[in-house]
Protein backbone atom coordinates (compact mmCIF):
# COMPACT_ATOMS: atom_id res chain seq x y z
CA UNK A 1 0.00 0.00 0.00
CA UNK A 2 1.15 3.19 -0.93
CA UNK A 3 1.74 5.91 1.91
CA UNK A 4 1.51 9.34 2.23
CA UNK A 5 1.59 12.61 4.57
CA UNK A 6 -1.46 13.76 5.74
CA UNK A 7 -2.28 17.12 5.49
CA UNK A 8 -4.97 17.59 7.70
CA UNK A 9 -6.62 14.63 10.42
CA UNK A 10 -10.42 14.93 10.70
CA UNK A 11 -12.37 12.29 13.28
CA UNK A 12 -12.69 9.54 10.86
CA UNK A 13 -11.18 10.70 7.58
CA UNK A 14 -8.04 12.53 6.62
CA UNK A 15 -7.20 14.91 3.18
CA UNK A 16 -4.19 14.88 1.47
CA UNK A 17 -3.70 17.99 -0.42
CA UNK A 18 -0.90 19.79 -2.84
CA UNK A 19 2.01 17.49 -3.25
CA UNK A 20 0.82 14.25 -1.26
CA UNK A 21 -3.06 15.01 -3.57
CA UNK A 22 -1.09 15.31 -6.67
CA UNK A 23 1.53 12.54 -6.08
CA UNK A 24 -1.59 10.14 -5.80
CA UNK A 25 -3.52 11.33 -8.80
CA UNK A 26 -1.37 12.31 -11.21
CA UNK A 27 2.07 9.75 -10.81
CA UNK A 28 0.59 6.72 -9.27
CA UNK A 29 -3.46 7.16 -10.47
CA UNK A 30 -4.99 5.73 -7.73
CA UNK A 31 -8.76 5.97 -7.56
CA UNK A 32 -11.81 5.98 -4.65
CA UNK A 33 -12.02 2.58 -3.51
CA UNK A 34 -8.00 2.06 -3.51
CA UNK A 35 -6.41 1.42 0.09
CA UNK A 36 -3.83 3.92 1.37
CA UNK A 37 -2.01 4.49 4.40
CA UNK A 38 -1.41 7.91 6.12
CA UNK A 39 0.41 9.05 8.73
CA UNK A 40 0.84 12.91 10.44
CA UNK A 41 4.30 12.37 11.43
CA UNK A 42 2.57 11.93 15.92
CA UNK A 43 3.70 8.24 15.07
CA UNK A 44 0.19 7.08 14.06
CA UNK A 45 -0.49 5.12 11.22
CA UNK A 46 -4.18 4.95 9.53
CA UNK A 47 -5.29 2.68 7.03
CA UNK A 48 -7.33 4.24 4.66
CA UNK A 49 -10.33 4.09 2.02
CA UNK A 50 -9.86 6.72 -0.63
CA UNK A 51 -13.28 8.21 -1.21
CA UNK A 52 -12.96 11.37 -3.15
CA UNK A 53 -10.65 12.62 -5.58
CA UNK A 54 -10.91 16.27 -6.14
CA UNK A 55 -9.45 19.25 -7.81
CA UNK A 56 -7.14 20.44 -4.86
CA UNK A 57 -7.54 17.29 -2.80
CA UNK A 58 -8.27 13.81 -1.64
CA UNK A 59 -10.57 12.55 0.98
CA UNK A 60 -9.40 9.10 2.26
CA UNK A 61 -11.95 7.16 5.27
CA UNK A 62 -9.85 5.82 8.22
CA UNK A 63 -10.63 2.34 8.10
CA UNK A 64 -8.26 1.08 11.02
CA UNK A 65 -5.58 3.31 13.21
CA UNK A 66 -2.06 2.12 14.38
CA UNK A 67 0.64 3.08 16.62
CA UNK A 68 3.28 0.68 14.76
CA UNK A 69 6.93 0.17 16.89
CA UNK A 70 8.70 1.16 13.96
CA UNK A 71 10.89 4.30 15.52
CA UNK A 72 13.94 4.13 17.42
CA UNK A 73 13.58 4.99 21.17
CA UNK A 74 16.67 6.25 21.06
CA UNK A 75 17.07 10.02 19.86
CA UNK A 76 20.04 10.36 17.37
CA UNK A 77 20.95 13.58 15.22
CA UNK A 78 23.32 13.40 12.47
CA UNK A 79 25.61 16.68 12.83
CA UNK A 80 27.07 16.40 9.17
CA UNK A 81 29.85 18.54 7.63
CA UNK A 82 28.62 19.91 4.56
CA UNK A 83 30.73 18.11 1.72
CA UNK A 84 29.30 17.84 -1.58
CA UNK A 85 25.83 17.07 -3.06
CA UNK A 86 25.63 13.67 -3.63
CA UNK A 87 27.31 12.63 -0.42
CA UNK A 88 25.17 14.68 1.40
CA UNK A 89 21.89 12.93 0.06
CA UNK A 90 23.04 9.48 0.59
CA UNK A 91 23.84 10.29 4.24
CA UNK A 92 20.27 11.92 4.37
CA UNK A 93 18.66 9.04 2.83
CA UNK A 94 20.22 6.24 4.39
CA UNK A 95 20.40 8.03 7.52
CA UNK A 96 16.30 8.21 7.45
CA UNK A 97 16.15 4.81 6.94
CA UNK A 98 18.20 3.62 9.30
CA UNK A 99 16.33 5.58 11.41
CA UNK A 100 17.69 8.83 12.45
CA UNK A 101 15.40 11.89 14.46
CA UNK A 102 17.11 14.50 12.33
CA UNK A 103 20.29 15.84 10.58
CA UNK A 104 22.19 19.17 11.05
CA UNK A 105 24.29 20.39 8.12
CA UNK A 106 27.12 21.85 9.51
CA UNK A 107 29.46 24.78 8.10
CA UNK A 108 32.90 23.20 8.90
CA UNK A 109 36.40 24.52 7.87
CA UNK A 110 37.10 21.88 5.50
CA UNK A 111 33.65 22.07 3.73
CA UNK A 112 34.19 22.89 0.15
CA UNK A 113 30.70 23.49 -0.83
CA UNK A 114 29.61 26.65 0.75
CA UNK A 115 25.85 27.98 1.42
CA UNK A 116 24.23 31.01 2.41
CA UNK A 117 21.12 32.64 3.21
CA UNK A 118 17.97 31.20 0.60
CA UNK A 119 20.45 29.18 -0.85
CA UNK A 120 21.21 27.11 1.88
CA UNK A 121 17.09 27.46 2.84
CA UNK A 122 15.96 25.77 -0.85
CA UNK A 123 18.96 23.36 -0.25
CA UNK A 124 17.53 22.40 3.17
CA UNK A 125 14.01 22.33 1.34
CA UNK A 126 15.27 19.73 -1.02
CA UNK A 127 16.68 17.70 1.70
CA UNK A 128 14.07 17.47 3.75
CA UNK A 129 11.90 16.34 0.81
CA UNK A 130 14.82 13.33 0.24
CA UNK A 131 13.96 12.70 3.95
CA UNK A 132 10.27 12.80 3.82
CA UNK A 133 10.57 9.73 0.90
CA UNK A 134 13.57 7.70 2.72
CA UNK A 135 10.83 8.03 5.41
CA UNK A 136 8.04 6.78 3.62
CA UNK A 137 9.67 4.00 1.89
CA UNK A 138 11.19 2.40 4.96
CA UNK A 139 7.52 2.37 6.89
CA UNK A 140 8.55 5.22 8.95
CA UNK A 141 5.85 6.85 10.90
CA UNK A 142 7.93 10.32 12.27
CA UNK A 143 10.08 11.45 9.42
CA UNK A 144 13.62 13.09 10.24
CA UNK A 145 13.68 16.85 10.51
CA UNK A 146 16.40 18.10 8.14
CA UNK A 147 17.53 21.68 10.38
CA UNK A 148 18.91 24.54 9.41
CA UNK A 149 22.65 24.98 7.84
CA UNK A 150 24.10 26.04 11.33
CA UNK A 151 27.71 27.27 12.27
CA UNK A 152 29.89 25.75 15.16
CA UNK A 153 28.07 28.60 17.45
CA UNK A 154 24.59 27.41 16.85
CA UNK A 155 24.81 23.84 17.31
CA UNK A 156 24.11 23.84 20.89
CA UNK A 157 20.77 25.66 20.49
CA UNK A 158 19.57 23.75 17.70
CA UNK A 159 19.27 20.94 19.04
CA UNK A 160 17.48 19.90 22.13
CA UNK A 161 19.49 20.97 25.57
CA UNK A 162 20.25 17.35 27.36
CA UNK A 163 21.77 16.37 23.89
CA UNK A 164 24.85 13.65 24.13
CA UNK A 165 27.75 14.73 21.62
CA UNK A 166 29.80 12.26 20.13
CA UNK A 167 32.91 12.76 17.64
CA UNK A 168 34.27 10.59 15.76
CA UNK A 169 37.87 11.14 15.40
CA UNK A 170 41.01 9.66 13.75
CA UNK A 171 43.09 10.74 15.90
CA UNK A 172 41.45 9.06 18.83
CA UNK A 173 43.00 5.82 18.82
CA UNK A 174 41.96 4.61 22.42
CA UNK A 175 38.36 5.32 22.84
CA UNK A 176 35.94 2.96 20.29
CA UNK A 177 32.71 4.06 19.51
CA UNK A 178 30.73 0.96 20.94
CA UNK A 179 32.22 1.25 24.59
CA UNK A 180 31.97 5.08 24.84
CA UNK A 181 28.29 3.67 24.41
CA UNK A 182 27.79 2.41 27.88
CA UNK A 183 28.45 5.50 29.59
CA UNK A 184 25.72 7.46 27.65
CA UNK A 185 22.03 7.73 29.03
CA UNK A 186 19.86 6.02 25.85
CA UNK A 187 16.87 8.34 27.10
CA UNK A 188 18.70 11.18 26.14
CA UNK A 189 19.55 12.38 22.86
CA UNK A 190 22.44 11.24 21.12
CA UNK A 191 24.36 13.51 18.30
CA UNK A 192 27.26 12.22 15.96
CA UNK A 193 29.06 14.84 14.65
CA UNK A 194 30.32 14.27 11.45
CA UNK A 195 33.89 16.05 9.42
CA UNK A 196 33.72 17.09 5.75
CA UNK A 197 35.64 15.34 3.30
CA UNK A 198 38.84 15.98 4.81
CA UNK A 199 37.34 15.31 8.50
CA UNK A 200 37.36 18.13 11.11
CA UNK A 201 40.53 19.61 11.94
CA UNK A 202 42.08 19.50 15.85
CA UNK A 203 40.77 23.20 16.74
CA UNK A 204 37.06 22.00 15.86
CA UNK A 205 38.02 18.59 17.41
CA UNK A 206 38.24 20.80 20.83
CA UNK A 207 36.08 23.38 20.21
CA UNK A 208 32.86 20.24 20.16
CA UNK A 209 34.78 19.11 23.33
CA UNK A 210 35.22 22.28 25.30
CA UNK A 211 31.87 23.84 24.17
CA UNK A 212 29.61 21.37 23.68
CA UNK A 213 31.18 18.01 26.18
CA UNK A 214 31.88 16.03 22.96
CA UNK A 215 33.46 12.82 23.45
CA UNK A 216 36.14 11.84 20.77
CA UNK A 217 35.45 8.26 19.58
CA UNK A 218 37.18 5.90 17.12
CA UNK A 219 35.40 3.95 14.46
CA UNK A 220 38.09 1.54 14.13
CA UNK A 221 41.78 1.11 12.34
CA UNK A 222 40.10 2.15 8.88
CA UNK A 223 39.80 5.36 7.10
CA UNK A 224 36.19 5.46 6.53
CA UNK A 225 34.94 8.49 3.95
CA UNK A 226 32.85 10.81 5.47
CA UNK A 227 29.40 9.06 4.61
CA UNK A 228 30.32 6.00 5.32
CA UNK A 229 31.39 7.16 8.55
CA UNK A 230 27.71 8.46 9.44
CA UNK A 231 26.02 5.63 8.41
CA UNK A 232 28.76 3.51 10.18
CA UNK A 233 28.32 5.66 13.31
CA UNK A 234 24.58 5.82 13.44
CA UNK A 235 23.84 2.29 12.69
CA UNK A 236 26.59 1.23 16.09
CA UNK A 237 24.42 3.76 17.79
CA UNK A 238 20.78 2.72 17.17
CA UNK A 239 22.21 -0.88 17.16
CA UNK A 240 23.55 -0.82 21.07
CA UNK A 241 20.19 0.60 22.07
CA UNK A 242 18.04 -2.29 20.38
CA UNK A 243 16.89 0.02 17.65
CA UNK A 244 18.38 -1.65 14.87
CA UNK A 245 19.48 -5.19 13.68
CA UNK B 1 51.95 9.58 1.56
CA UNK B 2 50.03 8.22 -1.24
CA UNK B 3 49.59 4.20 -1.78
CA UNK B 4 50.30 1.82 -4.64
CA UNK B 5 49.78 -1.81 -5.08
CA UNK B 6 53.08 -3.57 -5.60
CA UNK B 7 53.70 -5.45 -8.68
CA UNK B 8 56.93 -7.17 -7.70
CA UNK B 9 58.71 -7.50 -4.59
CA UNK B 10 62.25 -7.45 -4.39
CA UNK B 11 64.48 -7.96 -0.93
CA UNK B 12 64.96 -4.09 -0.32
CA UNK B 13 62.80 -2.60 -3.27
CA UNK B 14 59.54 -3.11 -4.92
CA UNK B 15 58.68 -2.16 -8.96
CA UNK B 16 55.37 -0.52 -9.57
CA UNK B 17 54.36 -1.18 -13.45
CA UNK B 18 51.03 -0.73 -15.71
CA UNK B 19 48.43 1.40 -14.00
CA UNK B 20 50.41 1.94 -10.59
CA UNK B 21 53.47 2.88 -12.44
CA UNK B 22 50.99 5.59 -14.73
CA UNK B 23 49.30 6.80 -11.95
CA UNK B 24 52.39 7.98 -9.50
CA UNK B 25 54.05 9.08 -13.12
CA UNK B 26 51.12 10.74 -14.64
CA UNK B 27 48.52 11.54 -12.47
CA UNK B 28 50.25 12.41 -9.16
CA UNK B 29 53.67 12.95 -10.61
CA UNK B 30 55.52 11.76 -8.41
CA UNK B 31 59.25 12.00 -8.43
CA UNK B 32 62.78 9.99 -7.57
CA UNK B 33 62.83 11.06 -3.67
CA UNK B 34 59.13 10.78 -2.88
CA UNK B 35 58.17 8.88 0.11
CA UNK B 36 55.29 5.85 -0.90
CA UNK B 37 53.42 3.33 0.90
CA UNK B 38 53.71 0.04 -1.27
CA UNK B 39 51.41 -3.05 -0.10
CA UNK B 40 51.71 -6.98 -1.74
CA UNK B 41 47.85 -7.95 -0.41
CA UNK B 42 49.65 -10.08 2.30
CA UNK B 43 49.11 -7.91 4.73
CA UNK B 44 52.70 -6.03 4.81
CA UNK B 45 53.33 -2.43 4.09
CA UNK B 46 56.69 -0.52 2.83
CA UNK B 47 57.48 2.91 3.45
CA UNK B 48 59.88 3.55 0.85
CA UNK B 49 61.21 6.26 -1.23
CA UNK B 50 61.29 6.21 -5.11
CA UNK B 51 64.88 5.99 -6.27
CA UNK B 52 64.17 5.32 -10.42
CA UNK B 53 61.46 6.00 -12.84
CA UNK B 54 61.84 4.39 -16.30
CA UNK B 55 59.11 3.91 -19.19
CA UNK B 56 57.96 0.93 -18.29
CA UNK B 57 58.04 0.76 -14.05
CA UNK B 58 59.23 3.00 -10.69
CA UNK B 59 61.67 1.36 -8.34
CA UNK B 60 61.42 2.23 -4.73
CA UNK B 61 63.75 0.98 -2.34
CA UNK B 62 61.86 -0.29 1.16
CA UNK B 63 62.57 2.03 4.21
CA UNK B 64 60.69 0.29 7.06
CA UNK B 65 58.20 -2.76 6.19
CA UNK B 66 55.16 -2.91 9.09
CA UNK B 67 52.25 -5.90 9.31
CA UNK B 68 49.71 -3.26 10.63
CA UNK B 69 46.50 -4.10 12.41
CA UNK B 70 43.85 -2.48 9.99
CA UNK B 71 42.52 -5.58 8.67
CA UNK B 72 39.48 -7.44 10.16
CA UNK B 73 40.01 -10.61 12.06
CA UNK B 74 36.54 -12.09 10.81
CA UNK B 75 36.55 -12.89 7.05
CA UNK B 76 33.28 -11.02 6.28
CA UNK B 77 31.49 -11.74 2.30
CA UNK B 78 28.53 -9.77 1.16
CA UNK B 79 26.60 -11.93 -1.26
CA UNK B 80 24.80 -9.01 -3.32
CA UNK B 81 21.68 -9.69 -5.98
CA UNK B 82 22.61 -7.94 -8.69
CA UNK B 83 21.06 -4.42 -8.46
CA UNK B 84 21.44 -1.01 -10.90
CA UNK B 85 25.11 0.04 -11.33
CA UNK B 86 24.99 2.53 -9.19
CA UNK B 87 24.27 0.56 -5.72
CA UNK B 88 26.49 -2.08 -6.51
CA UNK B 89 29.13 0.26 -6.68
CA UNK B 90 28.69 2.48 -3.90
CA UNK B 91 28.35 -1.40 -1.70
CA UNK B 92 31.54 -2.37 -3.07
CA UNK B 93 33.13 1.08 -2.19
CA UNK B 94 31.63 1.40 1.02
CA UNK B 95 32.10 -2.60 2.10
CA UNK B 96 35.96 -2.49 1.07
CA UNK B 97 36.42 0.90 3.32
CA UNK B 98 34.21 -0.76 6.35
CA UNK B 99 36.34 -4.15 5.73
CA UNK B 100 34.99 -6.81 3.94
CA UNK B 101 36.90 -9.43 2.63
CA UNK B 102 34.95 -10.15 -0.88
CA UNK B 103 32.22 -9.46 -2.43
CA UNK B 104 30.15 -12.14 -4.71
CA UNK B 105 27.58 -10.69 -7.62
CA UNK B 106 24.22 -13.25 -7.54
CA UNK B 107 22.38 -13.55 -10.57
CA UNK B 108 18.46 -13.17 -7.86
CA UNK B 109 15.31 -13.68 -9.31
CA UNK B 110 14.63 -10.27 -8.99
CA UNK B 111 17.62 -8.71 -10.39
CA UNK B 112 16.72 -6.41 -12.96
CA UNK B 113 19.75 -6.01 -14.49
CA UNK B 114 21.09 -9.05 -16.01
CA UNK B 115 24.69 -9.93 -16.65
CA UNK B 116 25.71 -12.88 -19.03
CA UNK B 117 29.25 -13.65 -20.52
CA UNK B 118 31.65 -11.34 -21.45
CA UNK B 119 29.95 -8.11 -20.23
CA UNK B 120 29.64 -9.83 -16.54
CA UNK B 121 33.27 -10.50 -16.73
CA UNK B 122 33.75 -7.08 -17.67
CA UNK B 123 31.92 -5.62 -15.25
CA UNK B 124 33.81 -7.67 -12.54
CA UNK B 125 36.41 -5.84 -13.61
CA UNK B 126 35.41 -2.74 -13.60
CA UNK B 127 34.04 -3.75 -9.64
CA UNK B 128 37.44 -5.23 -8.42
CA UNK B 129 39.47 -1.53 -9.60
CA UNK B 130 36.76 0.16 -7.25
CA UNK B 131 37.23 -2.33 -4.57
CA UNK B 132 41.41 -1.56 -4.60
CA UNK B 133 40.57 1.98 -5.31
CA UNK B 134 38.76 2.18 -1.90
CA UNK B 135 41.30 0.05 -0.08
CA UNK B 136 44.17 2.55 -0.88
CA UNK B 137 42.12 5.20 0.22
CA UNK B 138 41.16 3.35 3.47
CA UNK B 139 44.70 2.23 4.37
CA UNK B 140 43.73 -1.20 3.72
CA UNK B 141 46.94 -3.74 3.31
CA UNK B 142 44.44 -6.99 1.87
CA UNK B 143 42.46 -5.99 -1.12
CA UNK B 144 39.00 -7.58 -0.74
CA UNK B 145 38.18 -9.80 -3.87
CA UNK B 146 34.74 -9.37 -5.96
CA UNK B 147 34.24 -12.81 -7.32
CA UNK B 148 32.70 -13.73 -10.48
CA UNK B 149 29.17 -12.82 -10.90
CA UNK B 150 27.16 -16.19 -9.77
CA UNK B 151 23.98 -17.98 -9.80
CA UNK B 152 22.46 -19.74 -6.41
CA UNK B 153 23.77 -23.08 -7.66
CA UNK B 154 27.50 -21.59 -7.59
CA UNK B 155 27.35 -20.14 -4.33
CA UNK B 156 28.54 -22.55 -2.13
CA UNK B 157 31.95 -23.84 -3.78
CA UNK B 158 32.55 -20.40 -4.91
CA UNK B 159 33.14 -19.13 -1.18
CA UNK B 160 35.20 -21.33 1.44
CA UNK B 161 33.89 -24.81 2.67
CA UNK B 162 33.14 -23.57 6.40
CA UNK B 163 31.21 -20.72 5.74
CA UNK B 164 28.24 -19.46 7.88
CA UNK B 165 25.58 -17.68 6.03
CA UNK B 166 23.24 -15.06 7.01
CA UNK B 167 20.31 -13.85 5.34
CA UNK B 168 18.15 -10.68 5.80
CA UNK B 169 14.98 -11.03 5.55
CA UNK B 170 11.79 -8.36 5.84
CA UNK B 171 9.72 -11.05 6.71
CA UNK B 172 11.97 -12.56 9.66
CA UNK B 173 10.17 -11.25 12.44
CA UNK B 174 11.71 -12.95 15.75
CA UNK B 175 15.44 -13.28 15.33
CA UNK B 176 17.22 -10.30 15.02
CA UNK B 177 20.59 -10.50 13.56
CA UNK B 178 22.72 -9.19 16.78
CA UNK B 179 21.78 -12.01 18.64
CA UNK B 180 22.30 -14.47 16.08
CA UNK B 181 25.84 -13.02 15.89
CA UNK B 182 26.46 -14.73 19.49
CA UNK B 183 25.88 -18.12 18.10
CA UNK B 184 28.35 -17.93 15.48
CA UNK B 185 32.23 -19.00 15.23
CA UNK B 186 34.08 -15.73 15.07
CA UNK B 187 36.96 -17.92 13.64
CA UNK B 188 35.06 -18.99 10.66
CA UNK B 189 34.24 -16.84 7.63
CA UNK B 190 30.72 -15.25 7.22
CA UNK B 191 28.25 -14.27 4.22
CA UNK B 192 25.70 -11.82 4.80
CA UNK B 193 23.64 -12.69 1.14
CA UNK B 194 21.28 -9.43 0.66
CA UNK B 195 18.72 -9.16 -2.33
CA UNK B 196 18.49 -7.13 -5.03
CA UNK B 197 15.75 -4.02 -5.18
CA UNK B 198 12.46 -5.72 -4.68
CA UNK B 199 14.62 -8.56 -1.99
CA UNK B 200 15.07 -12.58 -2.47
CA UNK B 201 11.92 -13.90 -2.98
CA UNK B 202 10.45 -16.72 -0.50
CA UNK B 203 11.61 -19.71 -2.60
CA UNK B 204 15.41 -17.77 -2.35
CA UNK B 205 15.09 -17.61 1.34
CA UNK B 206 13.97 -21.49 1.69
CA UNK B 207 17.16 -22.47 -1.12
CA UNK B 208 19.48 -20.31 1.10
CA UNK B 209 18.15 -22.29 4.62
CA UNK B 210 17.96 -25.72 2.69
CA UNK B 211 21.25 -26.07 0.92
CA UNK B 212 23.61 -23.42 2.76
CA UNK B 213 22.19 -23.66 6.15
CA UNK B 214 21.58 -19.86 6.04
CA UNK B 215 19.79 -18.34 8.90
CA UNK B 216 17.17 -15.80 8.13
CA UNK B 217 17.88 -12.72 9.95
CA UNK B 218 15.59 -9.30 11.28
CA UNK B 219 17.47 -5.58 10.30
CA UNK B 220 15.12 -4.28 12.94
CA UNK B 221 11.77 -2.84 11.80
CA UNK B 222 12.21 -0.71 9.30
CA UNK B 223 11.96 -1.52 5.32
CA UNK B 224 16.17 -0.83 4.43
CA UNK B 225 16.98 -0.01 0.84
CA UNK B 226 19.42 -3.20 -0.83
CA UNK B 227 22.63 -1.14 -0.49
CA UNK B 228 21.56 0.29 3.12
CA UNK B 229 20.91 -3.15 4.35
CA UNK B 230 23.96 -4.48 2.93
CA UNK B 231 26.61 -2.06 4.70
CA UNK B 232 24.54 -1.92 7.91
CA UNK B 233 24.74 -6.05 8.50
CA UNK B 234 28.44 -5.68 7.85
CA UNK B 235 28.67 -3.10 10.08
CA UNK B 236 27.26 -4.95 12.44
CA UNK B 237 28.99 -8.31 11.57
CA UNK B 238 32.71 -6.43 11.81
CA UNK B 239 31.57 -4.70 15.17
CA UNK B 240 30.08 -7.56 17.37
CA UNK B 241 33.08 -9.04 16.49
CA UNK B 242 35.37 -5.94 17.51
CA UNK B 243 36.31 -5.37 14.11
CA UNK B 244 35.02 -1.96 13.66
CA UNK B 245 33.49 0.66 15.93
Amino acid sequence: MYRFKITELGKDVFWLRDSERDHLVKVLRLSPGDLVVGFDNTGMEYTSVIVKIEDKSVTCRILTADHPDVEAHTSVYIVAGLSKGEKMEWVIQKGTELGMVGLVPLRAKRSVMHLEGSKAQERVVRWQKIASEAAKQSHRVQEPQILEVSDWKDLKENLPLDTQWLIPYEEEKTQRLVSVLDTLDRERPIAILIGPEGGFDEAEVALAQEKLGAKSVSLGPRILRTETAALAALTLVLAHYGDLG
